[in-house]
């Protein structure tokens, strides 16, 4: 196959409008007559409709991808049964990938000539890397941002985790599932500043606010 | 004032969701409480119902800039009236603003420390630059650009004008309103190959295609 | 031929290593074995030798182009010499190519998939576009910025035009050769203070500083 | 303080300049009067003279930074012994730095209002982030690749660690110092495509070449 492809990732907090870029564009696909398939991780079991849906009201249905997905072997399968190829796949919390799948990818957009373009989270709740971006950070051909606003005013940086009080929560697990924290995308300073503000009144715990 | 604004330009074809991108931060400032409010310039008076719309069906409304409104004082009696300035200013096809305007919108951004966003086509028909356009390549302090893609999968560059039989037109008032042409973004390339089989084809009206 | 190339624009105001940057673009080149052309226009006809040289002390040969230079018959002409392409054509000060030129340079690239990379200002001392840099706004398929800082921390957008007094100018030839004229680049902000500082002193001849 | 820093990482792979543009960046800043400081961590004992250079034939004096230095406590004391800050600092092999060396640098960033840029490798030969490189993936403000052209014309993506005989390596330590390897950046299909046709191969001991 003659054609070049390129693996991107368009990373940003929570609340950045990932998913709602994703659907635009996969709109924009439609009007032009090019061809895509949406991609998503399973991650909660709950989940029932298969589909991509942004809170500002529009959703495309998707296909899953779980743990043991070879997404190489499922984008080959695609080509051999409807001998087309896709020309663009689009991945919505591309966060929770494995490594592995991220390398499928890549080895789909070398072999194949295919764009796959992958939005998701850059880091968790502490700050680190998920695995699905550790791998796009490092072998992706374009890194672009998706920016948002810290109520401060400064890029936002951090996905803050929040506990049921309204404090900033710097341990844990890196996803939990039908938990009743909330997460909050706050710049890097802010998020500084309220772990400090929490670890003062935690040190001194009979003085009252 | 203390606040340090921006003036943005994001720049793409036709059909590239830039009013998509606009009413997705809209909505983002939203959720985040920030304020902000949208601008658009009156293109045709036919318009009733002042709302800014994309078609994967979402609007916002808006204020309609007119060929005489001055933005810096407008934005200046808004806070004079609300004793409080909007955080962003999110502004549809700015390439019908007129260079003045864009120079308001300069002032508004150094002198409140407000932050602009302008979104609007970088070209014509032709390929020449808006108005508006030339003034926000000139003067903005961040020029981005809204991707979209031809169908031959290069990056659209061109917003081609195409007459009721499918050709493309090089020739013409730059906005033409109420007319029965189309438009089709396309890359560089094949607006000049097609330009040159039109050309051929003109000069050839005795050969039958 | 079947290579795909592209035709880059990246910009800047005086003083943010364009030059520099294009310099160490070619002696990359050089090392990668990867072929290469750089070429700059013909301003002040006092430049005897044909070198691109930066004030961070490196230079390389270039050719000229001259106002009449058709710079897609030269490409082809070298193609027709050598029986090769260079892989990459480098082009300093831009801004002073025709429209014309410009158009060249596309389709040199759209017709023998050559990549051409020109490095040049943005706009005059004026704040309005030149000739050359106009028609890359139009057309090219990547802009990129090259920033610098202002002294205030912003980032620099303007060649002011400054005067034997130390006084910003906004009147005169767009290009002033020989001159005694200096320039400095700044953010809009600091452009617009110093020109309304000079504007009331002009109208307050009476009044000392 | 008031000032707003932000910590950019500037990554790309070797041979890519990032040396050469941090050069030009500081002749930039000594040319307008702004006040930086370079550093570089140390790697190799053997180096003697605390410079950092660029192969196109320019060098800074840098300040070393040693597994435990503790950047945030350096910038500080400078302050205190000065009473001046610079406005920015500049990092080279900054994917050499300590994931709490980074951290350091972003507290600069955001108790002084310093700038801090950090050029740097993405991967190393095994397509890993570097521990610096991580650390700045998670947390810079502003993430830029300085690109680089593979021979294929590709974007290049790997550092490929290539042994005496000319085949490319894929184990061993992440940094070898005094070896005999040699690096070579190319794009991430060449990589494949070499690695695949070494395994093969390797896997074929009989077989002549």
């Amino acid at each position: 196959m003659n054609r070049i492809g390129k693996l991107y990732f368009r990373y940003g907090t929570m609340g950045s409008a990932k998913t709602a870029m994703l659907l635009t564009t996969a709109y924009n696909f439609e009007e032009r007559g090019m061809s895509y398939i949406c991609f998503k991780p399973v991650v909660d079991t709950r989940d029932k409709k298969n589909v991509i849906r942004s809170r500002i009201g529009i959703e495309r249905e998707c296909r899953w991808i779980y743990k043991e997905t070879d997404l190489y072997a499922e984008i080959r399968d695609i080509f051999e049964k409807t001998l087309d190829l896709p020309q663009w796949i689009l991945i919505d919390e591309a966060q929770f990938l494995s490594a592995g799948q991220v390398d499928q990818l890549a080895r789909t957009v070398d072999d194949f000539g295919i764009n796959v373009i992958c939005y998701g989270l850059r880091t968790d709740f502490r700050s680190h890397l998920f695995e699905g971006s550790r791998r796009l950070f490092e072998i992706a051909d374009t890194i672009d941002e998706v920016k948002s606003t810290c109520s401060c005013g400064r890029k936002t940086i951090v996905n803050a985790r929040i506990d049921s009080k309204g404090d900033i929560i710097t341990e844990g697990e890196q996803v939990e599932i039908g938990g009743n924290d909330r997460y909050m995308s706050v710049c890097r300073k802010c998020w500084t500043n309220k772990r400090i503000e929490r670890m003062s009144r935690d040190r001194l715990p009979f003085e009252s606010e």
